[in-house]
C-alpha cells in the first residue's frame, strides 16, 4: 500500500471539460492551455478532431493547438476517433492521439453507434497512421465502474477491453468512471484484477466526481500503485447525463491530495487555480473545485 | 482493513451547519429536523445553549427542540459550553450534551478565550449535571489535523486531549478537522495512534470538506474501524475561516459512500436530499453536496 513516488497528471479540461460546457472563444481556449502550461502541467488534452456537427465546441481545435505556446516538454493530445480526425491532428503539433471505447455494450452503441468490437476495429487505421508518424496513442475506456444504461459493469469486461486496446498498440489505458458511481471498494476490486494482467504504469484513472467519490477513489487507486490521474481544472465539463451535476474531478483537488500525501506533482497550485478562474469567468460559472473556491475565498478576504 | 458492519451518522446540519449560515426561522429549523428524522437519522445535533450575543443563529434552540416531533429512538443533542447552557438544555428534550475544546492552544485561546486545560476544567460542572440527569456527554476536539493559526498539529497533542475528555466522562470523542486540511495519510497516522490507547467505538470523525478531502479521509477512517461519522445535510455551514469555501462534509455524500461500500446506514437518501433542498431554499443557496445536486438534476430532467 505504498503510494507511487511520482504521479503524472493528464489535464483534460480543455477537451473533455470544454466539450461539455457552453462555447468559449478560440482565444479563451488558447489562454487556458497556456495557463495550464505555466502552472506546470506537462500532459494536456488540447482538442478533438471530430465532426463539428456532433461536437461544435471542438470545431476550432486546429486553431487552438496552433495558437498555444507550449514548451518542448509539454505533450498535447487530441481525440481522434477515426482516420480523418487523426490526419487532421497530424497537421497540428499533436504528440499523442486519444481513442475512445467503453466497457459497456449499450453505452458504446448509444455513444458511438457500434459494438465494442467494432469500435476497436475502427481504430486500426488510426493506430497505423500513428505508428507511421511516431505518435503515441492513448486508449480511453468509459463506464469502467458503472454504466448509465446497464448499471454495474463486470471488472472482467473492463479487463477484456483493456487487453484489446493494449494489443492494438495503445501505450496507456485511461479507466473512466464516466458517471461517477464508483466507490473505493469497487475501484480496488477492478484495479486489483487489472494488475494481475497489466502493469500499473500502463493504467490511468479518469474518475468523475458526480457523487463526490472521485478523490476517495483516486486515493484507493494510488494505494494500489496507479500513478497517472486524469482531471480537469476547475472541474470543467459537468455531467452530460445530468444537467447541473458535476463531472470531471478538479485538478486543483487532486493536486491538494497529492501534496498532502507527500507526492510532489510539480504543479503551482495557485497558478493552476488562476487558470481555472479565468476560464470560469469566460463561462460565467463558478469553479467546481473546493480547493479553487477555498483559495478564491482566501484571496478575497 | 475491514469496514465496520454498521455506521452511526451524527447529523450536525441543524447546529454546526446553521450556526454558520444566515438566520432562518424557527419553523424552518423545526421542518429541517423533522425532515432529517423522516429520512432515518437517529442522532441529530439540534441546537446550542450559548449566548445569543455570540451566536444569534442559535438563540431559538429551546423553541426548536420543543417544536420538533421526533420518535423515541432519536437522540437530540445540543452544544452546552457551560453550566448555564447545560441547565437550559435540560429544560428541553435533550438526551446528549456536547462540549468543545481543541488540540491547538492558539485556536482554543482565540475561539473560547482560555487554555485547553482551562477549557476542560470548565466542563467539570457540566459533566456533573449531566451525570445527575443521566445525560450523555460528547466531547468535540477541533483542529485534529491542522490549525488555522498553528498549522500542523501533533497526533500526540490530540491523544492528550482525547484522554482528558474521556477521563472527564465523555462517552465519545468527535475528532474535528476544523479547517479541512487533512489528507488520508494524516488521518491514518492520527487514528492509528489513538487506537493504541482508545477503543474505536469511542471515536468519531468530524471532517470538513474545505479542500475536497473529506470523503477520502472518512474512507481511510472507516478502513481503520471508525464507525461514527459527523456530517451536515447539504453541506450546511460553510467555512468560518474562508467565506465562500465549503465546510462540513455533506451527509448525502457520506451516505452514498457507505451504500457503495455495502454498509447500510438505514437512511432514505432521497428524503434526506429533499430535507436539504428545503432548508437550502430558505437559505437561498444551492446545496453543497454533489449527490444532492446529481439527484436534483435527475429529478428535474
Amino acid at each position: 500500500m505504498a503510494y507511487p513516488s511520482t504521479v503524472k497528471i493528464v489535464e483534460v479540461g480543455a477537451r473533455d471539460g470544454l466539450q461539455n460546457e457552453a462555447s468559449v472563444s478560440t482565444e479563451d481556449k488558447i489562454a487556458l492551455i497556456n495557463g495550464l502550461c505555466e502552472a506546470g502541467l506537462k500532459h494536456i488534452e488540447a482538442g478533438a478532431f471530430v465532426s463539428p456537427k456532433w461536437v461544435p465546441q471542438m470545431a476550432d481545435s486546429l486553431a487552438v493547438i496552433n495558437g498555444v505556446s507550449v514548451a518542448q516538454d509539454v505533450s498535447l493530445s487530441a481525440l481522434t476517433p477515426n482516420l480523418k480526425g487523426a490526419e487532421a491532428a497530424l497537421t497540428a503539433n499533436i504528440k499523442e492521439f486519444a481513442i475512445f471505447t467503453a466497457a459497456s455494450e449499450t453505452f458504446t452503441q448509444k455513444n458511438i453507434n457500434c459494438s465494442i468490437e467494432q469500435s476497436i476495429d475502427r481504430f486500426k487505421n488510426v493506430m497505423e497512421l500513428a505508428q507511421q508518424h511516431d505518435v503515441k496513442v492513448r486508449g480511453y475506456v468509459s463506464c469502467v465502474l458503472g454504466c448509465p444504461y446497464e448499471g454495474d459493469i463486470e471488472p472482467e469486461a473492463v479487463l477484456r477491453v483493456c487487453k484489446q486496446l493494449l494489443a492494438l498498440g495503445c501505450y496507456e489505458i485511461s479507466l473512466g468512471d464516466t458517471v461517477g458511481v464508483g466507490t473505493p471498494n469497487k475501484v480496488k476490486s477492478l484495479i486489483s484484477l487489472l494488475l494481475q494482467h497489466i502493469p500499473a504504469d500502463k493504467l490511468a484513472v479518469h474518475f468523475h466526481d458526480t457523487y463526490g467519490q472521485a478523490l476517495a477513489n483516486i486515493h484507493s487507486a494510488l494505494e494500489l500503485g496507479i500513478a497517472t490521474i486524469d482531471s480537469a481544472v476547475a472541474g470543467l465539463g459537468g455531467c452530460p447525463y445530468a444537467q447541473g451535476a458535476s463531472g470531471n474531478v478538479a485538478t486543483e483537488d487532486v493536486i491538494y491530495l497529492l501534496q498532502g500525501l507527500g507526492i510532489d506533482p510539480q504543479i503551482d497550485l495557485e497558478r493552476l487555480a488562476k487558470a481555472g478562474w479565468t476560464i470560469c469567468r469566460a463561462l460565467n460559472k463558478p469553479p467546481v473545485s473546493k480547493v479553487s473556491l477555498a483559495l478564491q475565498a482566501k484571496c478575497s478576504s
